[in-house]
């Protein structure tokens, strides 16, 4: 790629999906304009790059939208190839690589979000749910540094923004990610270690003081 | 690969997503041991290859499955790279690709199965929101031949399988395929020339008997 290649992030400061972006990106030492975007009011930018889906984050390379974290993760990964791999070389293990970042991508959004937009019923089914997502992710991890093996890689970019909301977890589904998983925490506080996550991750009080301001926007008070 | 090659796919004969596999390994020319499950007794092989998801299709090469259609036909594109390329070799034009691959894989089951699953509102809903899918998918693919351009690939395969369920989405849909979305449906007369696709796909009539069947098995009644 040239010196004088354009890259536009448009964004969410506490968005999983656009910390994903902003960790690849930092992973491969590119340097990037980021745009702050208010979803109550988007910008016709965002509008004209993403109309399909119309929501964040959309990687603008030389004019050209990306959309879908993950879609984006493996642009960039594909682009900016001479440095930090993010895909295993092997086929197999490029579609083990997948199928976790897919799983991680279907499942703990939606139930984390569940956690702390309901309550009864659904609330604790949230919670069921999750916890057994955690657990297998916590046996896929194991022993290893990384979800991958001895690489940071694209399960680890998936998921590693959720590390900022184990506080918000804990508060919300009256649990201790420590006793549960710990080593998820062990891999989160060493994903930490990367500046590529620890300069890009909002810490877990200011996120966990984020979702009890929506929560309170959306009405739903304990 | 080796002529020593085991390939096994565990599948179920009408499912959209085990035709896509099937469809990618007959662009590659790849033999392989086909395995109809039983959803309701599921085999002791498909519990061990695919413990997360528990659900076909599985895709087992010399003994290690690979799981979720789109990924699996990323792998066979990837292991079996001397023909047919599934991908284009362009960065931005394979996260194209894949945007639209994984817009058909989230949108089109869901409502298509809604549409024939519910009445009412729900009903009202699902053909609405499947029609305004459909739209897009008729704009995206324009005057093209194939949704790439001139060469048939992933999402092509991703939404191919629907095809047989055009007569179906009419019958519950209580629409015309062919005055709502002309280009989808020369494009699928266009894919169904390719031996690939004509060898794998079930014949709409047989599709729209075996949905009718399914919606006795659940209750639905007219």
């Amino acid at each position: 790629m040239s010196a004088t290649d354009e890259v536009i992030l448009l964004d969410l400061k506490f968005s999983p999906f656009g910390l994903r972006v902003r960790i690849a990106l930092k992973e491969k030492g590119i340097a990037y304009d980021y745009r702050e975007e208010d979803l109550s009011n988007k910008s016709s930018l965002l509008l004209e790059m993403n109309p399909v889906h119309k929501v964040i984050p959309v990687l603008i390379h030389n004019g050209r939208p990306i959309c879908e974290s993950l879609v984006i993760v493996e642009y960039i990964d594909e682009v900016w190839n001479d440095k930090s791999p993010l895909l295993p070389s092997d086929p197999y293990n490029r579609s083990h690589a997948r199928f976790w970042a897919d799983y991680i991508n279907k499942k703990i959004y939606t139930l984390a979000t569940k956690l702390w937009k309901t309550k009864g019923d659904a609330h604790a089914e949230a919670k069921k749910e999750l916890i057994s997502s955690f657990k297998l992710l916590e046996a896929e991890l194991g022993d290893k540094p990384y979800f991958g093996g001895k690489t940071f890689g694209i399960p680890d970019i998936a998921l590693i923004p959720f590390y900022s909301w184990f506080y918000t977890l804990e508060k919300f589904g009256n649990l201790s990610m420590n006793d549960e998983f710990p080593k998820l925490v062990t891999w989160g506080e060493r994903c930490m270690k990367r500046e590529s996550v620890s300069t890009s991750l909002p810490n877990q009080n200011e996120t966990h003081d984020f979702i009890l301001g929506l929560r309170k926007k959306l009405g739903i008070i304990d």
